[in-house]
């Protein structure tokens, strides 16, 4: 019988709750459900009324290929709009097998209380004392945690940047190879627990509740019938797995998207120096491994192992978005700067993006050289102290743009874009516009029929049909992100002539409830809803969907393009 | 023949042109419709599509009493909205001299690009070379631009705030006595004139062409009962001269509404060491002076010259709001203190009020001691340095709240509050949701009613009568903005029978146009309609009129009032 925990900060009363008004919800139609019914819009989100829900999908716990995302929702301290963001790991995987569909944290004690380890089993909540891993990055900690709970941990944590309140702040959750890697990125959810005081959440090792299938035999062969859509797909069985997403490098800057230079070019001269292909020999070379999986039952395994140059571990979840963040918009030609950072912000608890982008605009500022990894290391380390440099850095884009009178930022909503320029791809250009997420490709990404001929071919220079392609993907995604999946399941699924049938089967078979794929449409449609409804009682209107005023006017080399959407012309693709 | 100058700052090309479209206005009704009319509502604010307005008001350049204020006018780097900041000094009356309406400072050179001395004439321009003053503060830059332009200098300039791009800079204009003492203080103008690598701008001494009203004998019949109503009225001829607007220390505290340890309380204990009659006892004994006024023709006289312990010269325009910030909202009990940064305020070129409010804020992140003057004095230094905490500092509460982790802001629209705290005022309350400017006392002071008993009484705990209230104060204020007026002649209008229309006949006789009562109104309407167009255009929505969620929720002692406007209920106070 899935729960809902509540737990207030400030307190430490807790309770197991009926899942009453949210049934039949999971991961993101669940978090952003919970955020606006809950949390008054306009509230500060480091104050006590905004809340932290983590979510497992309403496939969590099953045995379905890629259904093991983790939601995490909240009021973003960094667009001051809602906010979900989903990670890898073993979290939502584990919160089934203890009846738990979510964990609501509510209230904050004050600001100069102590941070806790929250203990939960299924039957009770423990606030243990963390100061031995306080101030701590998360490798460290989680190594401490590890050879406290053993090696069955399943955390959730901040790092320095959550413990201090930045907006890049990050959750990181323990992944199948015991490591802290996977991470709730974007938004600064991690501020959002920091502020709660929380340090780290421990699932109880020892209760492992069995999960199964309520019509177990149709669950069955639906799972069976997915495995098949996900291997079937050169996207999720080759691509993917042979050069984890960084194969996207060389494809993006191909096409002339790859943003570069702080977003003035849509190519980068040192792209195959940090390209998938690249980051493959490499691995290869120094005996780490080109493919692993973030979570339990991955069957794509878009994840790796990369080693330094005397073959020890360095970092792993090393992402497209990452490379290309340092690589080529903050124009650092060497992966080992690249990955180290990777590997800081992964220990301090940071966004990649989000700082990747904000390097870039230190560089345009003056404050560190284009180009200079080294210095941009020296950056980084400096979050998560009391260095006023951090703290500004910890920040993102806009902090740093008006801290260094930089007035170029690549933001919408206050987030900062992903690694597509676009003015050269409309149909995530139209996302980052209108999603109430911010500049979010992974909201309804529309690389796949401007770049990739997934799910058909639609031009990314023009307008025509962008609006559709993002309004369609945007609604998917949602349901994809309640639902507990991967988002990369979406590229076969766009192929498959019955991959949206197949996933309403598994959720039906595995819950008991009727699920078709009109109800699988109406989860992605009302939880964009939730999240509109959120961000207009927050402040935002339809201007803030607009692009920076730059790409308005500014042709994207080599193709020339411009961002020609007005906030009108977009609304389409809201549901 | 009124014209208005456009400069560009990249190519150096000036114009001066007929008003065409922008006849019948001046002042702020001037500047908010070129801004509104001629700058894209979503550019940056520091982008070379901001344009920099300066005008003078319907009646500059005349004879009629408290007629010389300069409205500035931009894109607020601070609120991301449209901004008119008006200030005393010499500019507005010298511009009709050498027929000037107003001087548009368009586009922007590179970063990297020398900082200029605009040198007008009454037919050309030049940009002059200002290695001699740039990096220096403002009072030493003033009298280095003394020693070369000799004693009849006016100009208007930045500080090191203004040159780094700080969100809280200021322009500084010349006052009566040779200083830079005068401020357009409120939402970072200084850094659009930084941005536009314009250090000073300094108006041809040589110039000074006659003036004189179209109806001469009208006019100076006018201007008669005009001074009569003025000194008639006890708050514009004893309190404000006697006291300096510091008089309102004792009177606000009194009240319940004196803002205290960021917004906490509604009444500081130590007020009396931070009152007027201390300030005026001080200044006394230390042979400075209790009144000056702020611009030729004043016969209000609220200004005063503060010295140092030791006797000499400290600073000037200390004002009620500036003894607030630091002294009550910061704690700081030492009046030198206070005027210490008062004075490194008007040198670096920042806001007292929103640097004053940083100050608490940082107190209450525990960055300084609460009421800790000298280490304020130290904090306020960094800003206009590389030091990433003069950054944080000079841009502002929610610079230094997100940089700091605090959650607890005074602001509407980013701009934070004034010497009022608004669940106790609730008429100036009002003003702050609904006024374009973001939180800003003088765009509608509802205090008059509120607390002092002018022009009327309306209880300023109730909603009853405030939105109303705010509404007529805020046509009015923009009225007088447009013509020129000092803002505290409304003391003495509101209390008059023929107040207003004295004022519509001093412009009708001055200009030669027909000018009614119902134009003076329209005036002020439709300057805010421009502005609240641009607003809207910029993003802006109604939920951005409510004020800060901590006081709908956190009674203010010792009334225990909150504040319980929704902001469906605020919009009648917009145009």
């Amino acid at each position: 019988m899935p729960r809902i925990l509540r737990i207030n900060c400030r307190t430490k009363e807790y309770a197991f709750e009926e899942v009453g008004p949210y049934v039949n919800l999971g991961g993101r139609a669940l978090t952003s459900r919970i955020i606006n019914k809950e949390v008054p819009a306009n509230c500060h989100p480091l104050s006590a009324e905004n809340k932290l829900v983590i979510a497992t999908g309403l496939l969590g716990g099953s045995t379905a290929a890629n259904s093991g995302r983790v939601s995490v929702g909240t009021k973003s301290p960094l667009t001051g709009g809602i906010k979900e963001s989903n990670s890898g790991g073993l979290f939502a995987h584990k919160m089934p097998k203890m009846d738990l569909l979510a964990i609501v944290l509510e209230d904050k004690p004050a600001q100069e209380a102590p941070f806790s380890t929250l203990f939960i089993t299924d039957e009770k909540v423990e606030f243990r004392n963390a100061d031995d891993i306080v101030g701590m990055d998360n490798y460290p900690a989680h190594d401490k945690l590890l050879a406290e709970y053993g090696d069955k941990l399943v955390a959730a944590m901040i790092g320095p940047a959550g413990e201090t309140l930045r907006k890049t702040a990050t959750i990181q959750f323990t992944d199948p190879y015991k490591r802290p890697a996977r991470s709730a990125g974007r938004g600064g959810t991690g501020a959002v627990l920091g502020s709660k005081k929380i340090k780290a959440i421990v699932l109880d090792p020892a209760v492992n509740n069995k999960v199964a299938a309520v019509e177990a035999d149709t669950f069955k062969a639906a799972r069976t019938t997915w495995v098949n859509i996900l291997k079937e797909h050169p996207v999720t069985s080759q691509g993917l797995p042979g050069f984890g997403t960084a194969v996207l490098v060389n494809v993006i800057n191909e096409a002339g998207a790859l943003p570069t230079k702080n977003f003035r070019y849509g190519q980068c001269d040192h792209a195959a120096d940090i390209s998938g292909e690249k980051m493959a020999e490499t691995i290869e070379a120094r005996k780490g491994k080109t493919t692993e999986g973030c979570h339990v039952g991955c069957v794509i395994q878009c994840s790796q192992q990369y080693n330094d140059k005397n073959g020890d571990y360095l970092t792993s979840g090393f992402e497209y978005e990452t490379i290309w963040a340092f690589g080529a918009n903050a124009m650092i030609k060497d992966l080992d700067d690249i990955a180290t950072m990777d590997r800081i912000c992964d220990d301090k608890g940071m966004d990649t993006i989000e700082i990747g982008n904000t390097v870039a605009v230190a560089m345009d500022g003056g404050i560190i050289p284009w180009g200079d990894g080294k210095a941009a290391i020296e950056l980084l380390k400096k979050v998560g102290t009391d260095d006023p440099m951090g703290m500004i850095i910890g920040n993102g884009v806009v902090a740093a743009g008006d801290a260094f009178g930089v007035d170029r930022l690549p933001v919408v909503k206050s987030q900062s874009m992903p690694a597509y320029d676009p003015r050269a791809v409309k149909g995530v250009g139209v996302t980052y516009a209108t999603t109430a997420m911010g500049a979010d490709h992974t909201a309804g990404y529309g690389v796949t029929a401007n770049v990739l001929g997934v799910g058909g071919t639609v031009d990314g220079h023009k307008k025509e049909g962008n609006v559709e392609l993002s309004k369609n993907l945007q609604v998917a995604t949602a349901a994809i992100d309640s639902m507990g999946f991967c988002l990369f399941v979406a590229f076969a699924v766009l192929d498959s002539e019955n991959g949206v049938q197949t996933m309403a089967d598994l959720v039906q078979s595995y819950t008991g409830n009727a699920f078709s794929v009109d109800d699988l449409v109406a989860l992605g449609a009302n939880a964009m809803k939730d999240e509109q409804d959120f961000n207009e009682r927050a402040g935002f209107s339809k201007v803030d969907d607009r692009l920076p005023r730059f790409m308005e006017i500014e042709p994207l080399p080599p193709h020339d393009v411009t961002w020609d959407f007005d906030e009108n012309e977009v609304q389409g693709a809201k549901a």
